[in-house]
């Protein structure tokens, strides 16, 4: 047992629910019109005289009332046929599963497998079936399609553009070939493996949407498969876009695959972290053939990105000695382990190739770990950091030759003044492929409280250009998380980055600001909260302080009460404003007919 | 009745109690040696090998176990002595206290006055008794050396340094003299009226520590003034610098005094609001008159610092018209409704002279408040805001030449492409006076988590050189805040504040976060918490995964478990690269021993 566990946190029943003042609502493709593009709808106050707001939504068919969960069954294979009809891809039989899949336990602990196993599928012999191969021949996929659609969130046009965007392209509207382009040119990725069939595709790069990362785990023997699944159900009704799997303990394999037949999402994992559990925990005794098992393993369940950490390499260890915080990423340092006591380059690097072949047979992306990421603001920004950085560069074009997509991950703990050096070096080292980041954490001294200090760092670096930022909760560095911390961890980010789209001047952005901005001047409270990125929490904040149903009508809020309002006053500015706009006007007329006239006496303004 | 209550938000008891695993300790001055200057003191687990760590401590008497408090006889009057010994005041009778100033309440329902009312100081005829006065004299007063101590955090030098500062000047180590030359040259203001003598004082600037503060206010009738004075208490333990008092209610003359003579902080006020309600909410009916024995019955009671929205011009209020949000400052409104229904210039401006007058007599410093500062994103930045900001310069200026210390406060609601512009627009306008803004709020879609929001907003332009942040809880926009809002309000901005001067460079901050970081890599889990910004959420969030006490030396987290742990590994490396280099060293020096010996071949390393 890895992990002790937190038994109350997680209730085993799936959230599937609406999410209050939200209509789901889908769009269909033009080149695919069968696609269903989910978006979240707000109807407005009929007083708004405003259209509905459309939202980005992340929550799958859970937020669906039309829609029957059952995770026996998993989620519709929706993108089975798209895979399919492509043609280069053939069902095998598959790798068996082993014991040691699930820790070697005995059945009775054994966690059932999912009753409905789909048949794996994977490319024919030869064949690339990445998204990548697709783009750069040119091909316009559904999951292309799906994901312009989707990042264009129902406009019909380019808003006006206002913001910095430190030299991204971003365009006034999303089509389809600017996103082949933007694949092919290997600076977005869709992560969606094709045994992944359950997925709405997403999209993760400069040019679109900042996206954020939900980390979930199972806590050891307890974890029942509905605990789990439900933990991926309720980050993404938050919004997180994708979700690791980072699990530890027993029951891997077949809890793994629960969660991807009932996710929407991407899945991503470290691989390294089940291949340990294989060897009981004692890194030397690690091989490239256990690796490679479990990469084909986890592939064949349809995992769709892996975070690889190949830059750690045996001449990079050394860096790190007089760090404050040494090697802080668990897979970094299982490597590190593993070089030192073979005092041999890392089997990751040296097989990166091999990886790369397995990777493109089904369309797994990689997410290149930061292995030496800084674990303290004293160590940020270091040589060890900025050397892995030079490797993860190298293996990013290793990659796009073998027509793997690639995203690459960064820090981790970085005070604001050394931000920014991490987004340039990023971009120019790693060929603009999108950045991944933790936070970063702007400061050290806050424990309980790691999603603002990390917050701040992922808004800023969100800015700079990083395409996705992974999410921290309140209970970093201090234990596991419970369902409020995922939902503070999720907000927390969400806030980030959208603070981040909206200051590159991403022309989706601003229509939600402005939308709930209008709400609160006019005092219409349900179109606040449900504007808002958590309609609950904001609800019942309000209600704390005047619960009386009326108050959410009443045009006056708590902080001035009914008498006196601030917002109130604005009306008798506008009145005066328009009375001096009509009589300056007025003035001008007669002005200008004086003139007209040969009036030689002008009217003083 | 001006705001609804929320009878369980806050419990009238005093939390008057140590901050867990913290020492009080004072340190003296040299010209001034009765001076005792507060700080926090951290020791560390012996096995850390380090000197205790010294926190700045804002949290005043109440967390030392040595002082019995008793609020109706309040705080000590230290300060009593140092402003008698200038030489310059004199007490007098004062003025009464008049009905209006509890808003007329019968005499069952007022607040008990405080029953120990010191005696009205103010300066002698033709006096100017400020801070800045002084130090344009070259006078180095207690209150100078005092906050020049406080800064040091009781270190002997400089320590390394590393930051972008924008063009700040923070010296390697504070002097009083440097103080004394900030203050002069109007770059830094110490808040402290004579009449308040329980103040332990603390210094605002852009080239000293980024400071915050939180806002309380009387919730209307139901409010008791051990309730109230609790509000400060609970704040400043968590770090607030300044508090401002925001109420609009009832007894507000009365609950005011019993705050200013428990407070060890500034106290800050917008004297508008109570005018207003001495004429029964009626903006219209303000009269310089009133506002001006507003400002008097305040000065009188100890006040710091005045919120005073003078830059409120009639001739900008019609840029507002076409805002999305209007104006939404409630002092700024309420000029605004004075001005428009007069048509006249607002008197706080056409007093502004007669103002300074006041306040340069008790050493009340000026908050010059932005009546028009942006409520929404889409306002940010905008004509009325720059325009008004224009005016402040002019009045900072006035106020200056009166001898009256002045910060002023700015937005608002700002993404984040728009922060710099704020501050560099108010640094050239304003010369250098320190900036004090509110967040900014860097996006709009997320109510219930403004906190957050603003902190990231707060965190950059802190770093940009605001000098002070006011604080922004959960419940901004929707309700009234209560204990729990109020501590992630502190928090959320102590990380902000501590974030900015981190980036800045500030010599003080790094020592926090390495000590803070060398205790989470050793698993000194004691050290990590009583290190942290809220040691008691550490601690409870640590125990909800791992409660058994044994676990808090463990050398193992909840994270990875005690099979594998990656900080372990760390030890390994550290082991390996002394053995590298020791073993280069070894080859160096055979090498340098062949070409001594004549050897001409060199050993390759």
């Amino acid at each position: 047992m890895n992990k002790p566990e937190n038994p109350a946190a997680f209730r085993p029943a799936i959230t599937a629910e609406p999410i209050p003042g939200s209509r789901k609502v889908y769009a269909s493709g033009c080149a695919h019109p069968d696609l269903r593009v989910p978006f979240r709808e707000v109807a407005l106050h009929p007083s708004a005289n405003e259209p509905p707001v459309t939202l980005y939504d992340s929550s799958g068919p859970y937020s669906d009332p039309a829609q029957a969960i059952d995770i026996e069954r998993g989620l519709a294979r929706t993108r089975e046929a798209w895979v399919k009809a492509r043609g280069d891809v053939e069902e095998i039989e598959g790798r068996a599963v082993q014991p040691a899949d699930n820790g070697d336990l005995s059945p009775d602990k054994l966690t059932p497998e999912f009753p409905n196993k789909p048949r794996v599928l994977r490319a024919k012999a030869g064949a690339c079936v990445t998204q990548l191969e697709y783009a750069r021949r040119g091909i316009i996929t559904p999951e292309m399609e799906f994901v312009a659609i989707r990042e264009n969130l129902r406009r019909s046009a380019g808003a006006p553009r206002d913001g910095e965007d430190f030299g991204a392209s971003i365009p006034d509207f999303v089509t389809p070939e600017f996103v082949r382009s933007e694949i092919a040119r290997g600076r977005a990725i869709i992560p969606a493996n094709i045994n992944h069939a359950e997925l709405e595709p997403m999209i993760i790069g400069r040019n679109f949407l900042v996206k954020i990362n939900a980390n979930i785990g199972n806590s050891a023997v307890t974890s029942s498969m509905a605990e789990e699944v439900e933990k991926m159900v309720w980050s993404i009704r938050w919004g997180a876009d994708t979700v690791m799997d980072l699990s530890t303990g027993r029951n891997i394999h077949n809890i793994r695959e629960w969660i991807i037949r009932n996710a929407p999402v991407p899945i991503g994992t470290v691989p390294i972290y089940q291949a340990l559990e294989k060897v009981g925990g004692i890194a030397e005794d690690l091989t490239w053939e256990i690796y490679r098992d479990t990469l084909i393993e986890q592939a064949e369940q349809g995992v769709d990105y892996f975070t690889v950490h190949a830059g750690v390499r045996l001449a990079y260890i050394h860096l790190t000695a007089k760090r404050v915080t040494g090697i802080v990423s668990r897979g970094g340092s299982i490597m590190a382990k593993w070089c030192l006591a073979h005092h041999k380059e890392s089997f990751l690097y040296t097989h990166f190739a091999d990886i790369c072949e397995i990777m493109r047979a089904y369309d797994v992306s990689f997410s290149l770990g930061d292995g030496l990421r800084p674990g303290s603001i004293a160590d940020a920004n270091d040589a060890a950091q900025f050397a892995e950085l030079e490797t993860l560069g190298e293996l990013t074009k290793i990659a796009w030759d073998h027509g793997v997509q690639v995203m690459i991950e960064g820090p981790g703990h970085v005070p604001m003044h050394k931000i920014k050096e991490n987004m340039d070096k990023q971009l120019s080292v790693c060929g603009e492929a999108p950045f991944y980041t933790l936070g970063p954490l702007t400061t050290d001294i806050a424990p309980g409280y790691d999603h603002i200090t990390s917050a701040i760092g992922a808004a800023m670096i969100g800015w700079f250009g990083t395409a996705m930022l992974c999410y921290v909760t309140p209970k970093e560095h201090l234990g596991l998380p419970d369902r409020e911390d995922v939902r503070q961890g999720v907000i927390a980010y969400k806030i980030a980055a959208h603070a981040a789209d909206l200051a590159k001047g991403h022309p989706a952005a601003r229509a939600h600001d402005d939308a709930l901005s209008r709400a609160r001047f006019e005092f219409r409270w349900e179109d606040q909260f449900n504007l808002g990125l958590d309609p609950e929490t904001a609800r019942s904040f309000h209600d704390e302080t005047l619960p009386k149903e009326a108050h959410k009508t009443a045009h006056f809020c708590s902080m001035c009460g009914p008498k006196f309002c601030s917002m109130k006053i604005t009306q008798d500015v506008r009145d005066y404003a328009k009375a001096k706009e009509e009589a300056e006007a007025g003035m001008a007329e007669m002005s200008k007919r004086f003139r007209e006239g040969g009036g030689e006496i002008d009217v003083a303004v």
